[in-house]
């Protein structure tokens, strides 16, 4: 996969890559150990402070990892990720290092303990700013303290998803990735 | 414009259509008047009670009309009707009928006074469930009490907006429409 050498980018304008509804990865780390998650629920919420809100269910390994250490970085991959976006979303990060798993490299977040996802265009330093709807909803609210752009292209083409498996990209079709789902038989919604 | 014969859909699988991140319109009512409002900051919470979250800005007219009524239709609009969706963005519903302005039909909605918009493929009618952070961020999460959606197209086009007047189509392409905002010379984040 390709890597991209990200530049700084002002926090009040990461709503380009985030308001357009962008499948992401979510990094996180605790006590030696790190984690990716696949996220497609979040919005935006204000540009100064730079908030964004997303739902992170307790079921992730990724959920105690953001809560304990209040950080994470959010990753926006490119629609060609698409079989790494559903490999990450259907495993398990309690017993895989995702990283090597799915043959993704780290770089050093500047303000979190949280790795940047090499392969990804845009990555996002998060603290954790308002936990009160956490216990009720599983949502946060970050703020974005340090973000991380490829100068090039300026609107990436990024992943959408519908759920049943299938994504759009930006470029209209429905693609269906139903098969490497493992938990869509139990759920009509999933 | 094109309307859409619209059929009952489950409230608890619209993250089909909202979880894609499309710019939507939302339709509130109150006291015999009724408004629009073009909306990008919303994400899914919950399938079951069907939860959406989304900021609107104090700012708006719509804000005082969703906070009296606890309701509002939120109506998801294909991407032709960008000049529509950017017109209805800017300009004021205080001294404007939106309807009669950009030439777009009310329809009856089952469960909330506010109207579904005919043009729009899938109109959502939400009524307010928790308000605990609206004070704060102009944070309103909705409960999503009854669906319309159009049976076809089962993916439409939609629109998704990256700021500074630019929008991307499902197709791909990024598109300008700055010259129609108002407001975007005040500020270098809108």
């Amino acid at each position: 996969m390709k890597t991209y050498a990200k530049r700084d980018f002002p926090v009040e304008q990461i709503r380009r890559y985030l308001e357009p509804g962008p499948v992401v990865l979510v990094s996180s780390a605790w006590k030696g150990r790190d984690n990716i998650m696949t996220m497609g629920w979040h919005t935006v919420m204000e540009f100064t402070p730079s908030l964004v809100g997303c739902v992170i269910a307790e079921s992730n390994d990724s959920f105690g990892m953001i809560r304990k250490s209040g950080e994470c970085v959010i990753n926006i991959p490119t629609a060609d990720m698409i079989d790494t976006v559903v490999g990450i979303g259907n495993c398990d990060g309690g017993d895989t290092d995702k990283f090597e798993r799915f043959g993704l490299g780290r770089a050093k977040a500047a303000k979190v303990g949280a790795p940047l996802i090499r392969e990804c265009f845009a990555s996002l330093e998060c603290k954790v700013a308002d936990t009160r709807l956490v216990d009720r909803y599983n949502f946060f609210i970050f703020e974005v303290v340090k973000a991380h752009v490829a100068p090039s292209p300026k609107y990436p083409k990024t992943l959408h998803y519908h759920g049943q498996g299938v994504f759009t990209a930006d470029d209209g079709r429905a693609v269906s990735r139903r098969r490497l789902f493992t938990k869509l038989k139990d759920s009509p919604v999933f």
